[in-house]
């Protein structure tokens, strides 16, 4: 059987599987975007790794050396964001094409320095080998957490408020555009796919309350990331389509491209937004919290139910319809 | 420039330069195989990364994905092991073409699973993506130290010996043996190529004398490696070719290969033996303690001078010749 019949998420099953053992220490391993191990009596440390192939995740025709330094670095703090946690040290292993350039690589390096000097994480090493295939960039990334601040997949509970962070599926957006060749007309989506801002500094507010039940990041899609937690909390989840924050944005864009809005919210990845929920009484609070502290918006989308791994929305004409996730899988066929 | 122009040794001194800043708790960054920070009163954290590229590094038709498994693991603990660490926590990037095989990958994770557990690493998750271009294996390990026991490149001074355990050179045969298609003839050299045994029990007992000065494993050849331990020591060196430990079973291939067994052993990369220089008063009891400990040999082959960066081999007829190193580089043109 090839790895294209299983899928992404198939796959990391079998990994679960195939790493069997139990050390005490590690709190969660594989099958999480980000290990969490023991470091102290109140801290964990976090352990997580992202990787960008040319062809695959980024067109050297629509990015910059410099705009993917920037995004390989942000992607990896915002998979430490979403635990609550602050990054600190990475490695950086490269895997070039003998005829990459060396001005390339300079450009490369200031955007993971500048990323990295913007979110306190310090370069400490890395690797670079030769490859006959595509330029890849491997991040991994150390950082911690304090243990009463973790937040999981996991923890979201019946009646709970679903809430997230900015206005997502603008990456995605941002994409069509950029392969429609339309990449003057909306720099902000263009923008949020090609030098997303990992939502760090919105994480620790959230996750300093104890009533924010889980987190995630949006990588994959509003659908298939909440689908995340909804699978490790053993919950479903009702959304309302009034409450989505569609930027304006995003609607004309997706008259341009001939796209439906909906579907670009719902499915469209890379936002690097946060996906939380928290007990309603405090959901309001949590909101102001962070729109005062740091001006970001953020808006209440639905609610947890216990309909297990169900997703339903609620759309404007009142009517319930049950939602399942198209987001990216690296492996599946399509 | 092209980066195959530069060299890699060339492409590190310019990233040294690009990621400028100094984060006080950072001993060793940048130019290290191994990433030193602090972590406690008594600790270093150790983290280290390095990738195995088909058609780079590995080609399937000479290795399986068991031992491809194994190997990639156990790099990454000799360079732990080099430091006077003990490896703790892995993260497995894997960078696949869509038609790999689920059952490769099965394999591949039996390798990693066995030799991380021989060395008390816990596999605590990773990454999938999908490349176009060659199935890449890239590891992260974390490891610990305890500060008085460190051991680096720099250190090494005057007067010291130079040590090295086991039998240089013979990974590179085993290498040329599979190229020739000898594959039967001398299983134990292609054995040390296709599954290398990292030195972490030895590299434990060496680090704990203090009058050990420098260490490091060989991954690029005696010369080269050796090459980075004066470079780092403000060094030279004067090797006794009559001290090299050189298998019988090297000599025996060379003569087949129609190859040179002083140049295989200088020169052939990939042994992950354990060259280290300490106080010569000492340097036949840590040899002693080794051997009655582990039962692997450990050889004095030479002296540090203050012939800074040269290296002078005395030949069998007490001749001396000036020796450059010619490891493996993953750039430089040929």
């Amino acid at each position: 059987m090839k790895i294209s019949q299983v899928g992404e998420f198939g796959l990391i099953s079998y990994i679960k599987e195939w790493v069997q053992g139990k050390n005490p220490e590690v709190f969660r391993g594989v099958g999480d975007d980000t290990a969490v191990i023991n470091l102290s009596r109140h801290k964990y440390l976090l352990f997580t790794c992202d990787t960008q192939v040319e062809g695959i995740h980024f067109l050297l025709s629509f990015t910059t050396p410099y705009l993917l330094g920037k995004k390989s670095m942000a992607i990896n703090v915002s998979d430490i964001a979403s635990m609550g946690g602050v990054p600190t040290y990475a490695l950086i292993s490269l895997i070039l094409p003998q005829e990459t350039e060396l001005s390339f690589l300079r450009e490369l390096y200031r955007g993971f320095m500048e990323e990295g000097n913007k979110w306190g994480v310090t370069i400490v090493g890395g690797n670079i080998s030769r490859t006959e295939g595509p330029l890849t960039v491997d991040i991994s990334l150390l950082g911690e957490v304090k243990k009463r601040h973790l937040k999981l997949r996991s923890g979201a509970k019946k009646g709970d408020s679903i809430l997230i962070t900015g206005h997502p599926g603008r990456s995605a957006a941002g994409l069509k555009l950029l392969h429609a060749n339309k990449i003057n007309d909306f720099p902000e989506l263009t923008g949020a796919h090609l030098s997303p801002t990992p939502r760090l500094r919105e994480a620790l507010i959230i996750a300093s309350f104890p009533e924010v039940s889980s987190m995630i990041d949006v990588s994959d899609g509003v659908l298939q990331d909440l689908g995340h937690i909804l699978e490790e909390s053993s919950a479903g989840a009702l959304l309302w389509e009034k409450d989505f924050p569609i930027a304006d944005t995003l609607s004309q864009a997706a008259g341009v491209l001939g796209e439906e809005t909906l579907k670009l919210f719902l499915n469209g990845g890379e936002d690097y937004e946060l996906i939380f929920t928290a007990n309603p009484e405090k959901a309001e609070m949590i909101k102001n919290e962070v729109k005062v502290n740091r001006g970001t918006e953020i808006s209440i989308i639905g609610e947890i139910t216990d309909d297990y791994r169900k997703i339903t929305l609620q759309n404007k004409f009142e009517e319930k319809i049950n939602l399942f996730p198209q987001g990216w899988d690296h492996f599946k066929d399509i």
